[in-house]
């Protein structure tokens, strides 16, 4: 993702980017689960980096498991390059927490850009107050072993009924997050911020009372009108 | 129904209309998924003007078909009268958009009372922006064609999981949204104001520190104590 | 549950106390469904009185059975001791209220100290003007006979999914509701209380730059500059 | 519940007895989950003796629990009365076993008519090998405790979705299971053979051309005819 | 659907016409829900005639509705034409049933082709006994109007979660139910014929021990291996 | 695993593993989902090799990706050794097959055990006809990539809700599948051969007329009454 790339996607919104993906015969990439948590909401764009759960077993999920080195879920925490978005498929389960506040402190120490995940979070209000960006579904107290084993890190996940792969593009604000297929994500940002643009022209008329067939979309006639619009440096 | 039955439906609460629906056998009028979501709540009282959609099919659900002008959903934003509630059947998806900015615009210039769904809401904010009553599941990215094929209108629809008839009277508030039969409407209305005046005495009793057994539901010696309050013009 | 218990209790987090019983090898205690309703949230400690519904059937769910002497839902308004939670298995179902604001304001002045319930609260604005602590699903218009019907006072319940035996402890806070064993409650409040001072010198540590693993949980080098750190009073 | 109410209720079908119910408001009483699993299919009529469960929590749900002397469902094996029907309120868990093949051959040996729960069987074909008629959700291997405790028995309990009192008629067949309200069994045995009987004319008459319209459900021309069939004794 | 487009589709099966529909990009055509009922299995193939339900309401759901001249559900049984598929948007609920004995009568003898339906059967066995295709969730006792009201006929529908147009083909075996829009069927029926000889070839070779890569999808050497095989006629 | 354990596994049942498993603490191992589907039922045991499916996206789910060397549900066809089940994460979905008869036919060329999966089959009754072990949800119509994207082979996944890691040893029988974790599979052979031994005792007495409290489980005095039997060589 190149700068460019980068400057429209945080322009535009995760609304349009779905259009857009949906203009490319893409509809099953809005996650359903995660939530912007924090006050004011804190949008985000960024790379993902994936950790996967499983479900709990009672023996692979012991408190004495968060202290093995190689323990999946916190190996993350110190991998995820600054940056990035943690997207962690919590298996759909609002009601078990996939990091907490202490977690949060570190990768926001980290510099990673924040993190999506269809699980909860305990501690939540002092996760909340780290001012760290966080879409994730909710308070949760119990911890991630209480409900899930670890699973891996940069797989191919689920987040939120969503496919995510390593390295695609992540957007969350206030409707919610969208994954964003790498090799697309140049054309969506860059057609995004015309449709935005045709959109503000499109409400602007609306609300001047403007019935909406013709105009939302486009018929010729509005399209002539929008040009003239531009044009005239109205916008 | 008539500027009377109007007035009462705006003076009582959901739940009280849904206590009157019980004391006439009626239980399933309350829809589970639209809540209140504009700060502070705008209740709203109105004759259903009723959307409905299906599934979404590939060749069904295009951009393309938001053009077509008989496409129900922008049919219904301008056909629905002023005064009327649009209830949305958004089959139970809150992951799914029902409207967005534009299209609350357009309502909210077309004189209409506000809306009701069980789907979602894309541009949140920019919705909220609009001060125009919408009472649905909340922010979701995608719009209707990602997830949902056109029905069509003024059919009878299910919406949170209750049945709406063209020109039902929905009422909603911070409890959340009810549909009232037409032909009870006026009964429930008239109803209803009573049984707020008796409660207001029976939560100033309680609140005096009198037990709740006989004086919620009042028995006899409680009906008595109300009349002589009400005679004593204490409300 | 002594006064040291209970004031450790108060002071340690939801999130402490389901540590505390994974520990132990107890998972299935925290509530799925009730949330913290009150603004600001005001957390609460106390033992389970225990209220129980079953399924609506239309001979047994009438408004005239509120009237009833014997009526469970209404004795438990008036019998749950001062002090105690009120704990309502409303069978998971956000939809139907379990209280309304007269009963919420009749086990404020009774001195009872919290409700917990995986149903619903009708009057919903008034119940949260009474400033008593509700931790239950939310907003619901119809009332419980609309869709329960009742069941017993003081019997093991299921609420938000996990057991609850009357006199069981039950925690709430902003990350939820957990139930304690009672005869692990002394120990869990023990020890919560030292797993929370360790958790803060952690935290320090992480927000000054330290990596997340060998410091939580702790390695031996850890536990030692933890004591020096509590040796010198720093904390 | 006398001899000929029973000989009626067992004569007719569970759809039957549906339909008398609705015709007395009351729709809230059939299972859903509990299955007929017998081959071939055991109908059963009997009144209710209740079981119920509560979620499982570590420290109550032991196989040690099993031993114990008061541990209510080992109880219920021991207390359901001959020719009562042990309904088991298995928490809508298809996936936990609520008995299994020992149990279920003392309840036959104890002369028990039948079991119906929302729950599973373990040692399904051995279950099944004992002639005893079984409505339930299938096979489960887990025991009751790993995911149950125990709740108390005789009272109200939910079971597949309907209350169920004690001492309630229970009727299963093909079509499932359904509860009859005890002081409704009577009417209902008395006019569901009248219905049946008049369904039976009803087909005869479809199955030799005529529309539905008018003879199901039949007018007044229709049941001038049936009765004319009735006088004939063509039945 | 011309005689050699329903030969055709009649020949191949349920999964072959998802293969081809997915090769067009049409994914949401599969139901969930209805299941090959009769034994031995009764294949189907027919246009879509349909009948929507909508939820209970207590006012709008009584036995007296089905004596109504104009309630959808009973025109249904005598206008969906001689060699139509009937198929009954049932909500999803398996509980409730769409249609019992009586009416499938009906439609067998107006020579109805069969009926797809998300709900359930009630008289399942008599509905069985009709020789006459079903595909369904299964029996249940409860009659339409205890759970639904009428909704419309002849418009669009949602049937196992998948839209179904008036006029669409539908074809039902033993995988299940699938939806063939109209315009498609003709190609979907010719190439689904050349795709089954393909696959009776590759698993041929499967079963002589060829690797599944290469032959299933085939690459270019497999393809001229099949070439050879049809014109040895070794088929 | 060796001979002795997998002849006692495959002695033993589900049931019985089940309970050895819950006397070790470990509960969450039995699937929801995957069903035995063979006629007569063929039981199993074999170690995991395991499958993972993530979400269907549009551009990574099409038929052209069957055709990819990599794509790894085609290389689990070819890579899951002889004498291996495969357990596929079919992601709880019913709806979508994981395999047809095609691959079917080349697993049991092959050699490998059977198929365990909470996804379905397509071709359903020529995947029954190879007599090859299946253990999964039923028939379903769409190709795996309808509905879901390739994840990875041979890491820890998610399977009916319980995890498995590969070379856990899978037991399926008619109750169902269950998921051994490796390091006790010989405890549980050992200990469930005997567990079964004192089951036979225990039901004949039951048959005979004995209560089922003190002989099961067992007393002391059921205990050495067993001991007594065992000794007669009775069994």
């Amino acid at each position: 993702m190149n700068d460019k790339t980068r400057a429209n996607l945080e322009t535009i919104s995760v609304a349009t980017v779905s259009m857009q993906l949906l203009k490319r015969g893409i509809r099953n990439v809005s996650m359903v689960g995660p939530k912007p948590l924090n006050t004011p909401m804190m949008p985000i764009v960024g790379e993902a980096y994936t950790l996967r759960y499983i479900p709990m077993r009672e023996d692979l999920s012991t408190p004495e498991m968060l202290a093995k080195p190689d323990f999946a879920p916190r190996v993350a925490i110190e991998e995820a390059p600054s940056g990035s978005i943690l997207v962690i498929d919590g298996r759909g389960r609002p009601d078990i927490a996939v990091v907490g506040d202490i977690l949060i402190e570190r990768l926001k120490v980290r510099g990673v850009t924040g993190l999506v995940s269809d699980g909860g979070l305990r501690d939540f209000d002092e996760c909340l107050a780290a001012d760290f960006p966080v879409f994730a579904a909710g308070p949760a107290a119990p911890a991630s072993v209480t409900g899930h084993a670890a699973g891996d890190l940069q797989t191919p996940i689920s987040c939120g009924g969503v496919a995510v792969i390593p390295g695609d593009i992540i957007k969350a604000d206030g409707d919610g997050v969208i994954v964003i297929p790498k090799a697309l994500a140049e054309d969506i940002g860059r057609d995004g911020l015309e449709q935005e643009r045709y959109e503000r022209f499109a409400k602007l008329r609306v609300s001047q009372g403007r019935p909406v067939p013709g105009i939302y979309p486009p018929n010729d006639a509005a399209k002539a009108e929008y040009a003239a619009w531009l044009e005239a440096g109205e916008e």
